[in-house]
């Protein structure tokens, strides 16, 4: 893979802003590459919520310039055994711990038929001289990131991996005239995406009813301003996934919803009989 | 306008961080502009609320450098009919969603005498290929703004158009003697900032008393370090207007004010005695 | 000091993301060092806690490029008589109101047996035109730290000064077997951290107690993974204090406490009898 000085880096993490532990690894970097371009893609990650923290970074690795290193540090089990790792695909680098908090792009990037290379980080020459039991974001994972924005060769980095720990996946069931899926995370807005694929809804027909939390919604919404304020809509969010939301509102609030929650999308029971009337 | 590689870009969301919608945005522009400076100007304007990020930037956008593109996405009409604007001053551009995110903006370029162009963003080779019915600010803005810190003509992006959504203008009131406004905004101390101009404040003399919430406040203060901790103060702020501050406290806990309540100024009636009697 | 056009320059304030105000001082900072390099160590500092980002300061800047200009800007005194100021050493430049908040780097400065220069900021040609009486961190800060960003130098500033205001120093006492401190910052994740350096927790040996808020806790923890979720531990954090944490959880919400708090480390009387005894 090319790369620029000028590389882009992207960080997630659950540290919040007010400590200044984010600014930390941003100097860290900067000391290591002057040139480096840091981006925040969330540090409002929930404590230790590694699920989340994969699921945010799925949904926005693929929009970064070609060569982008994304560092993720949600990490509990930070100075304990877990290893910390490097994967490189054709398009970007990422930095993390090995707690699962790759499993969507990984998955992602299997679906493709695309193999990555994987890392365990055990080269200290990439680190800061003294590397702390608590902070591995500054002193392993922001070097590296560093270090790998700069040109090094990934395999510089340590030993390569075929296993990692992987997550646990979303359900998602596939039935004739039904599917059951989960809400997949909350967003700012209060909104609920699923992991529910565009292409499964139409699959469905072009007439169907979501349940949601005891709720019924008929149908799909092409955007959140097409209803009155506080309706309950079903629509297909940025992703393509089915998402829910109250126009205006929030449908967490409304539904008192929360991730993992179950979604029924069905075939309309009356559209249904419609066509089988006549 | 002559513009270099390196423009500024604000970026002025209701997004929040959490979710990675902010960090996606600035990927797709460094996709299109490697060399973009990108400020968050804010991104915890509450969701949908318009007129508040219409202060929020009008308060800031004349001190970015000149050709600074400023891209504002509070869009609660994304994928309606509702039209994505451009607009070029003789300083800067900016970019949204036609909803009245413009308005402060407009007005003040329309007092100084400047008419700005305004372009309906129609042309669908500045976007990204895939535009999805929520999100713009990362498949329409995102990109347009990207193109035009390149020195794409503003003219490329679309035709020209006259009249855009304007917000309603807040009450103020100039009466011989006495002025009424009201709350423009409520800033992170929760000091009131007020729609009310100095000028039109020292119009009414150097002795004043202000209400508001059914507390009277005598007289400006130079700044918030003239008076006792928990002092209900006014002074004049930073852009130049009127606002209500309690000293190391909170000017909205205390009164228990919102957005839009009013503010009276009048001449002291102490001193207009004092004026009247000899 | 030999210094680069991307110099770094970090802020540090109470000011919160969404008015906006951050991203106007990054405008005038652009706007004068167009190829400065901005990090937000943190804009979250609890309104008008000088202590705070005199803390979240000194944790940070040691991992800034050599060079970089560190601006804080808490500033109840904004408008009054007390005086802005600028800092040298040999490795930073700090920008900030001499109100406390540069304490405790000059105290580790001191502690090296370093001599920073201090100016008194008096000359109004590095400030922007007009300078407000309410925000000084655009009007004379921001300006001030992308002159120096450029390569002015310090003495062009103003006139330089011996004496500024110091915070008094957090309660540290250091006896045989036993050493009282206190809390000195509670962090994003709710842990107490403290000002007991590592070395003096080693010189009670390796058996110790710790008591907070009338828990006892026995022995340092590795890390946070060592223990079972909701396990009251201490470790070491990563600036070489002691500090307290529940695995997984909040010590503060547990402990509820609060800054400047007690917390009492002591041999462990067990142990100590177990010596004693053959």
């Amino acid at each position: 893979m090319t790369r620029d000085k000028r590389s882009v880096i992207t960080l997630t993490t659950d540290f919040g802003m007010e400590d200044g532990n984010v600014g930390v690894m941003k100097g860290v970097i900067y000391s290591i590459n002057p040139d480096a371009c840091i981006v925040d893609l969330s540090h409002d990650i929930a404590p230790q919520n590694i699920a989340d923290a994969a699921y945010v970074l799925r949904r926005a690795y693929a929009y970064f310039p070609h060569g982008t290193v994304h560092m993720v540090v949600v990490d509990p089990g930070v100075g304990s055994e877990r290893r910390a790792i490097a994967l490189q695909s054709s398009e970007a680098f990422f930095v993390a711990p090995d707690n699962g908090v790759l499993t969507y792009v990984l998955r992602e990037l299997r679906e493709k038929g695309e193999r990555a290379r994987i890392i365990d980080l055990t080269e200290p020459a990439y680190w800061l001289p003294w590397v702390s039991n608590v902070f591995h974001g500054r002193d392993i994972f922001a070097p590296v990131a560093a270090h790998l924005s700069l040109g090094v060769e990934i395999d510089a980095l340590g030993g390569e991996i075929d296993d990692v720990v992987m997550l646990s996946p979303l359900r998602l069931e596939l039935r004739p005239g039904r599917i059951v899926g989960q809400v997949a995370h909350i967003d700012h807005f209060g909104n609920l995406l699923t992991n529910i694929p565009e292409a499964d809804l139409l699959s469905l027909g072009d007439v169907i009813r979501i349940r949601v939390a005891e709720r019924e919604i008929g149908g799909l919404s092409k955007t959140f301003a097409h209803g009155q304020e506080g309706d309950l809509i079903a629509y297909v969010d940025s992703s393509g996934h089915l998402a829910i939301a109250v126009v205006n509102g929030s449908a967490q609030q409304l539904l008192n919803c929360r991730v993992a929650d179950s979604i029924l999308v069905a075939m309309s029971q009356n559209r249904s009989s419609q066509q089988e009337a006549p």
